[in-house]
C-alpha cells in the first residue's frame, strides 16, 4: 500500500517482498553532484527457513551473509540506472524474504528491478527526474542461480539442491544479454573451465526468460 | 511452509505474519522445572509504514517501542497456556508487520493465538506434550485497540484515527470474557472514570467478536 | 547539588533518586515548533535488588523492561506540562533506583513530578518560559501500584507481595483525579471486570493521598 | 539493605555509593584454582556532574575513562586480599557516583575497601572462607588525589581545582604506608623530580589519615 | 615469532601480513564430526590507505566489505584442505593489510595459503593430524585480480587502475588450474561474454605464475 | 607509503607500527579555538601474542586495557606539542602492535613521538602551522617500562619478566628529563618508597637513552 514501488516475487516456494522507497535528496557526501543514489537491504524473516534463525536486530549485528547479499543486490540494481538522469533522488530497495527455498538473492534482484522500475515511473509522474524515465532506467536486470549437481548443470536450485551442489553460481544479466555480475564458487569441489562455460550459458538463458516475465509484469 | 504454526492476519489494511516455532527443550535456567516456555518477538518491515523507518538490525539496537510490544504479546500468549501441560517445550512466536495501518500489536496478539494453537496441535500430534492439547491450551485470547476520538469511544482505530485519538487503550481478553491486560494511556489529554468504563466495555465486546473469528479459523 | 530539580523518593524500602536537567533548546526535529520537550530515563543500580544484576552499560544494550518503564515515566510526566507554555526548553528526568522493594516505576513518576516542578520553577526564575510557570505545569501527576493478593485488592505492593500477586496494576492520576495511564496485567491469572473496578478505585484513592504529599513537599 | 557490604562515602561534595556483592564460586576459567576473585565497576549517574552526561547504557558502550577507573579500583582492592584465604568466592564492588566534585576514583577506592571488609566479615560469619577473615583481608587500602596548583602541592582537589592543576596524581597506599599504585600525569605541563617527591609525600600522609577514618568506620 | 604459520605478502606496494593460528579442537557444533575447521578474518590497518579510515573496533561493527572479503578468503582456503585428514583441529587465518595498493583480497588468499601450509606442516610435526600432511593439504590455491581498462584486459590492478576499471574480476585457482571462485562485477559498465572469457584466461595464467612462487617460498 | 608520519619501532621482539595521520581542521567542539588536536589509538593484531586473541572489531567493543593504553599514549604525545602553534590541525596517531613481547605501550609512545615529529615537519613544509615547526613540537617524549624482579629493579621487561614482576612501572619523560607521566602498580605485592625512587631513577635514565636514539632517527 505505502511504497513507491512494491512487488512480491515467487520463485518456486521462495517468496521475497521487494519494495522501493524514494526520498528526495541524496546522502550529504553526494550533495551537489547531480547524481542519484540507489542502495539495497536484504533480510530474512526469522522463520523463513526450515529452522528458525535469531533476528539480526536481537543479536545487535548484521551477519556477513546478509552484508554480502545486500551489497550484491545494490550493485546489480545500480547497473539499471543512469544516476545523472535519476537526479538527486535516493531509492532504497528493501528485499525481505518471507519464505526461503533457494535462490533468494537472485529472486531479490529480479524483483528489485521491478520495484525500481515502478519507483522511477512514480518519480517521472511527479516530474522529479533530471532526465526522462527511460533515460533514468536505461537497462533491465534479472538474475538466476545455477549449479552443478552430479555433474549436471542445473537452473534455479531449490534449497535441497543448493546444499548438495558441487558448484554454485549466481548470474546477473541485463535485458540485452550482457553480464553485470558473475559469481561462481566451488566450496565443496573445484570446477573446470568447461563447467564454468556451461554454467554461464545456462545462466544467461535463464536471465533472458526472466527478462520476458519482467516486461509482462511491468506492462500490466 | 516451514513453521509449526503460521497465520497472516488482516485487520483493515494492517497485515501481520504470525508464526510459531517449536523447539524441544527450554532455556537452561528453566531445565528440570517441567514447565514450557513461550516468548514473542514483534518487528516491522522497514516500509510497512507510510515513510520508511531504518531497520533495527542496521541500527544495531532494538527500540523501546518494539521491546514494549514484544513483551505485551509474550505476556498475553503465556496467558493461553498451562505451561505444565505444555511440558518442557519452547514456543517462539514471531509477529512481523508487513503493512501497518493501526492496531498492529492487537492484531499480532489475536493472530499469535491462532499460530500458538496450531503449534500446540502439532505438538499433540507428535505426542510431545505433558498433558492433553486442550489442557495445554487452556484459554483463548484476543485483543483490540479502542480509543476516544472527539469524545466518542471507537473500536479498531486505523493509523489516522490513532494519531488524533485523545485516549488510546489496548484490551486483551480471554474467550470467556476475562481480562488479561488493560493498557490505557491519555498522552494528549487525560480521561475520566466514565470514559475508562466505556472503553473497557467496548473493548471486551470487540474481543468477543474476534474470539468467534478465531474459532472459525481454527475449525477450518 | 547540581541539577535544576532533584528529589530522593522513599516508598517503603524503595529509594529512587529523581533529577530534572534543563537544556535550552529542543532536539533538531522539533526546532521552530515553539514547543518544549520532556523525556525520562529509568535505571537501577546493579545492587538495588536482592541479587546483583549486570549493568546495562556493560551488556551494551538496554533491556525491554527498562525501555518500557522509561517510556511510561516520560508519557506520564509530559501529561503535567503544557509544552507550548514551556517554550523551546528540554527537560530530561533521570530516575535512578538506589534500592528496590517494589513499586519503583510508580515511585519514579511521583518523585519525577516533584523534580519537574522544581525545574519549571527554576526556568520561571530565569524568565525562560514562554508562559507563566503555573501555565507550563498545568497538572500534577502521581502514581501507585495496586494488586490482588489472595483475592484481596492491595495498595503499594512490596517486592515479595508483587511476586505473588495474581494481578498487578499501575495507576497514574492527575491531582484532580483524572487518569493519565492505567496498566493492568494478569500474567499469572486473569481478572474479572469487578476486580478491575476495585483496583482502579483503590489506585485513584492512593494517588490522591500522594498528591497531598507532593503539595507539602513542594510548599516547603 | 541488600548488599553484603555497603557504604556511602562523602569527600567534600563528592558522594559515592560503594557496594560489595558476594557470589559463591568464581568465573569458569578460575575454577579449581582455590583462589577467589575480586573485580570492580565504576559509573556515574548522568547528573552527578554540573552538566548532564549521556548514560553509557544508552550510548551502548563504556567510555575509556570509565574503563580506566574501574580497572584501577579493581587492582587496588585486590591488593587488600589474600585470594587463597578468600577461597573460591567472588566479590564484585560497584562504585556509583551520585554527586561528583573531584576525587571520585580515590573516594571509590577508600569506600570500596570498607565495603569489601564488610563482605569478608559476612563470609566469615557464614564460614565460607578458606582462611580466617583477618588472613583473607590481609591489608587495608586508602587513596587520595593530590596535585600542584600554582606551584603548590595540594591534597584532595575539588573539581574546580582539578581543572586548573598543572599536575594530577592519585596515590593508593596500604594501612602500613606501602604503595599499591602511583599515577601521576602532567598533561598541561610536565613535572620535576622534586615535585614528584613532594606529591608522593603529601599523598602518603593523606592516605594515613584516611586509614584512621576507615578503622573507626569499621569498628562502629 | 608466535604463530604456527606466518607470511608477509608483497604485491606491488600492497603488504598483507597473513598468520595461521592453530587450536586443538573445533567449535562445539562440529565436535565429534572428525572434521577440522578453517576460517579467516581480513582487516585493514586504519592508515593502510591514502586517507585514514576509522577502526571497525571503534565503530563497534564490521563493515559489509570486510565481511564479504573475510568470507571469500575462508571459502578459498577451505578448498585447499581435506577436513577429514585435518582431524578435529581449527585453523584461523588472519590477514591484516599493513599497506594497500589494490588487490588486497587476492594477496590475502595467496599468502594465506602459504600460512596454512606452514600450519599443516606444524600439525604434522606434532603428529596431530588424522591423515598425512599431504592428504590434509590436498590442493594449493592462489588468487589474482584482473580487470578491463579502456577495453584492455589487465592483470594485478593497483589502486588507481582499480578505480577506473570498467570490469573487475577476482579469480581463485588451484595449483592444477581448476577454479575455486570466479567473481566478476561490472558496476560502472556491463561486460560481454568475450570479455568474460578473456579475463578468465588472463586470471588463470596469473594464478599459475603465483603457484610457482608459492612452491618456491614453501620449499625454502 | 601513505601516512604523513610513519615508523616501525622494534624493542627486543616487540614490533609496533606507529603512523601519524594529519587532517586539516579540528573536531566541531574545538572549532574557532585556534588550537590543534592530537589523539591516539592503540591496538594489537590478533596474533601479536603467543596465543591468539579475538579482534575487538569482531567482539564489537573495545576492551578496558586498550582504552587505558590509548589514553596514556594520547596524553603523552599531547605533551610534545604546543597546540596553539600547531594551529587548527588534527593529528591521529595509530599504534598497531604487530608482534608483542613486553613494553608495547612504552614502545608506542617512543615511536609515536617520531611519527608526530614527521607529521609536524610535513605540516611545516606545507606552511599549514600557526607557528614554526620547532614551536609546535616544543618537547620530545620517550617512555620505558621498569619493574622489580626478585627485589631487583630492571629496565625494559620482556613478556616473561613482566608476568613475574612484583612491581611494574611506566615512565614517560621529556628530552630534558622532566616527567610527563609516572604509573607504578604493585598488584602482586606492594612497594616501599625506596623502591619507588629506584624505579623512577632507572626509568629516567632509560628515557634519556631513548631520546638520543630518537634524535638520530629524526636526523637521518
Amino acid at each position: 500500500m505505502h511504497p513507491e514501488g512494491s512487488v512480491l516475487v515467487e520463485f518456486g516456494a521462495t517468496r521475497v517482498l521487494c519494495t522501493a522507497s524514494v526520498t528526495e535528496g541524496v546522502p550529504r557526501w553526494r550533495k551537489g553532484s547531480g547524481l542519484g543514489w540507489v542502495t539495497a537491504e536484504y533480510a530474512m524473516l526469522p522463520r523463513a527457513t526450515t529452522t528458525r534463525s535469531d533476528r539480526e536486530s536481537v543479536k545487535g549485528r548484521i551477519g556477513g551473509r546478509t552484508h554480502e547479499i545486500s551489497r550484491l543486490i545494490g550493485r546489480s540494481l545500480r547497473a539499471c540506472l543512469d544516476l545523472a538522469a535519476l537526479g538527486e533522488n535516493s531509492i532504497m530497495v528493501d528485499c525481505d524474504v518471507l519464505q526461503a527455498d533457494g535462490g533468494t538473492r537472485t529472486a531479490a534482484i529480479t524483483g528489485g528491478y521491478v520495484a525500481v522500475a515502478d519507483a522511477v515511473a512514480w518519480l517521472g509522474r511527479k516530474r522529479a527526474l533530471s532526465g526522462k524515465p527511460e533515460a533514468a532506467l536505461h537497462r533491465s536486470v534479472a538474475a538466476v542461480s545455477v549449479g552443478i549437481i552430479g555433474g549436471e548443470p542445473r537452473l534455479d536450485l531449490c534449497y535441497e539442491e543448493d546444499v548438495i551442489a558441487d558448484v554454485d553460481m549466481n548470474i546477473v544479466c541485463t535485458g540485452t544479454g550482457d553480464f553485470v555480475e558473475v559469481q561462481g564458487t566451488g566450496e565443496q569441489s573445484v570446477f573446470k573451465r568447461a563447467e564454468l562455460d556451461a554454467l554461464v550459458d545456462l545462466g544467461a538463458a535463464g536471465c533472458a526468460a526472466l527478462t520476458e516475465l519482467q516486461r509482462k509484469a511491468l506492462a500490466s
